[in-house]
């Protein structure tokens, strides 16, 4: 099998995701970095050979196939392995909460932080803050709720929904966010990093 | 098996998946209307009992067990089915489908029309049309290039992910959007209405 290829912009929470599950699961990967906030993944060639939406993360898994969307590359990734268990409640569950991220959690959380932290706040966002910060609150709260009286986001043990969601809820406070608000994911942060795989979202293979 | 029950609002092309799907699988349920023009998905009881994130479509599967997100309910119910594939690369293609429809799609094509046709445009919308807009033709054009040449996204037979993105696709233009531009789009419109289980968004079972 040929050497997976990860095409990523390292202060991506979507590409995050991807590097941790590999590494989680112990699979060797290059990464080719595009940097977004100089349109490196809108250039023709990227549409055409990469991904004709546009963004990272994409996973260049050999044999001609590129999948992207970080959440189905996490999916596909994670089958038959523990991270995505096999019980058809729980991957329910996982289901649930991996679409939650993508339409409660991340336009909310990761885009406060992109343009708090990462490439600014272009003009057309200024007045959808507050709106886009009481969203992220509503969304936070949620897995608060949850995370009170469990250690993991679905039944007893990490998952990949952990992984999706861990990755922009760590660096919350980029965008401006108040966390002290919410102890139980705060100790659900301390527990995700105790994995010995664990690498910060700075981290490249080399 | 109970009979499920689906927590709906008939505009909904969100909830229009999981009407579609069910009917093509022939599964009998009974539809719970909110008004979410009124709130109704968003008071304490709502919030406690059937989905905390305050939304339709929730489907009620019996034993206490109540899904939320709907292309998460989409993959409960197709598991096994001729709707979501076994073949690894095919499931990934659809579950890559599952979350551009919901980052990519929706947050354009689904929320013009509720803005034009269901709800009229808040305040804070008026500026982002345009933007929206483009992402909308954007998104568009990516299924055309699929739709060009294969029948179906994924591919060659119906699956779940043309289910997700026929939801918002076939009332594009009630969203002010020009769907003369897209004639692969068209046809492949056409061909998905031609299932005979086929119900329209209005419909909901007696
Ligand atoms: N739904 C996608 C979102 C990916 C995404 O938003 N990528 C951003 C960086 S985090 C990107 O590539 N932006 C550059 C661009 O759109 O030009 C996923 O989950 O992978
Ligand atoms: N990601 C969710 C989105 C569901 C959604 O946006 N539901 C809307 C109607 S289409 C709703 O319930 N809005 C009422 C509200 O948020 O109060 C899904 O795919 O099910």
């Amino acid at each position: 099998m040929k050497t997976m290829i990860l095409h990523d912009f390292l202060p991506s929470g979507n590409g995050y995701k991807i590097r941790l599950l590999l590494r989680f699961l112990g699979q060797e990967f290059s990464l080719v970095e595009h940097d977004i906030t100089r349109g490196e993944t809108r250039t023709e060639d990227y549409l055409k050979n990469i991904n004709p939406v546009g963004r990272i993360p994409a996973l260049d898994v050999g044999d001609g196939h590129v999948l992207a969307e970080s959440n189905a590359i996490l999916l596909f990734l994670a089958e038959g392995t523990k991270w995505l268990p096999a019980d058809k409640w729980a991957r329910a569950a996982v289901y649930q909460w991996l679409f939650f991220e993508q339409y409660e959690h991340e336009p909310n959380v990761a885009v406060l932080r992109a343009w708090m932290s990462v490439k600014g706040t272009p003009d057309y966002g200024k007045p959808l803050i507050p709106m886009k910060r009481e969203a992220a609150y509503n969304a936070l709260s949620i897995m608060e709720d949850r995370l009170k009286d469990h250690d993991w986001l679905v039944g007893d043990d990490c998952t990949i929904a952990d992984i999706a969601l861990y990755a922009y809820t760590h660096v919350a406070d980029e965008g401006g966010l108040d966390m002290v608000r919410f102890p139980a994911i705060g100790r659900w942060l301390a527990r995700f990093a105790q994995h010995p795989a664990y690498v910060p979202i700075s981290w490249k293979p080399v």
